[in-house]
């Protein structure tokens, strides 16, 4: 499949970051928003859906639908559309909703374009802070602030020596959990509440390791391909396929993957 | 004291500014850097303190002293220098090392200027994402990505409806965790990591609570003066004044205060 489109690279790059313009600046004038509202998708507990999540999401189907028709989209919040080109664009437009709704600039709009095979390009783009981090398709860069540098994982090291993140202390069931610290008891550093920002910041050679569970495909396959254009590993706990969500290990280096994995990997 | 120096509360705000600009010019390009290296400050344990952090005091002592060499400045790496006004510049480099150390934009640049009764103008200043909270001496703002803004917290609500920040889910002793543990089992959202990022979300409007502990004079004498500027409340846990650090609770609205506090008094 990947053959079939080598044609079209320019533009489904050019595509995914129009995408990101689009949803840029649809989102930004609902970001610490006193009109802001939450909706409560789960119909229990805290799951806020903003106006602005569903307004992100329009926006970037409407540049797919004028720029890429042919191909499919897989989007949070309005599901599933059939294309033809064997293509499919899967979007987050608010990945990290929880830290939307308090302020944080940790949260991101999630873009990746996949075949069978997974995700093979994806940005992961923080529009409050003004930073695109891209990877896939020969490229691996972040654009922010500080202009644009080469996105690198930092390499091997041992788990006594790498800095872990995840989102919520409360990781997945408790034997998710346990198993969760007891790699945590092992790394040098962990820390939480970065949303998909720790995907990126794994890609950006800034930290070792990130363990999640419960994830949908919308929010692993862009970081995901970030990361492995990086040169970092994504796998399930069982060292298998990521990008269908679930489990989740990215690791900056095989040293740090495998020792995290020999841990991870007895939850059955 | 407050009185003999009204005269110079534009030169005070001013050399804040001043004081900030050469901070956030002096950090950027450790943040990121692919050369950081970390010593450790306490000998064991993992307490990062980088070239950067001197670096950075350095350059902020050096406005000072031009700008303001009869005012004492008390800082986190190069300690008290006495003065004669009876002002004291509160200076914190980078707040949030470990933070900084793995490339988060949650760190800051800690600014405070106090009197004999504790600080009455901060600045809470974040410099990659160019974004600086600034409260006291009739100012009360964040200009960043977005703008300028007014700094507002967001008033009353109940503990079950509130959102709750911390940097540690290992909130200092265990006495000291338990009652933090108590009070986020009542709050709507606990989330972690934002260092002192959370304090600026607080007088932004965006949160609810911070609570800590093992806080140092300079970690918290700018929060304070930004919060209270934004009409927020912090204490320490017995409700008494926090600006000389140990265990801060910080609040949008007098209602979330004394619940909170009703919990986190108990520790002796």
């Amino acid at each position: 499949m990947r053959d079939s489109f080598s044609l079209d690279i320019e533009d489904i790059v050019k595509t995914a970051h129009a995408v990101a313009d689009a949803a840029r600046e649809t989102v930004l004038p609902y970001f610490r928003s006193e009109s802001l509202t939450a909706d409560n998708k789960a119909g229990q507990g805290f799951d806020p859906v903003t106006e602005g999540d569903r307004a992100t999401e329009r926006a970037m189907r409407d540049v797919l639908a004028r720029m890429r028709p042919q191909d499919g989209i897989l989007g949070e919040e309005y599901g599933t559309q059939a294309g033809e080109s064997g293509l499919t664009w899967v979007l987050d437009p608010i990945d990290g909703t929880r830290g939307f709704m308090s302020g944080t600039p940790t949260w991101g709009v999630l873009i990746a374009v996949s075949d069978q095979n997974g995700p093979f390009y994806g940005i992961v783009d923080q529009p409050y802070i003004g930073e695109r981090f891209e990877g896939g398709l020969g490229h691996s860069r972040v654009v922010g602030p500080m202009g644009e540098r080469q996105l690198r994982v930092r390499g091997e090291r041992s788990l006594d020596d790498a800095v872990l993140y995840t989102t919520f202390p409360e990781v997945g069931t408790p034997e998710e959990g346990s198993a969760f610290k007891a790699v945590a008891s092992k790394a040098k550093l962990t820390r939480y509440g970065m949303d998909c920002y720790a995907y990126a910041l794994l890609a950006a050679g800034q930290i070792d390791l990130v363990i999640e569970s419960g994830l949908q495909i919308y929010d692993i396959q862009a970081p995901l391909a970030v990361i492995e254009a990086a040169g970092g590993i994504v796998t399930d706990w069982q060292g298998g396929p990521a990008h269908q969500g679930g489990r989740v290990l990215a690791a900056a280096g095989r040293q740090q993957h495998e020792a995290a994995l020999e841990i991870l990997s007895r939850v059955a």
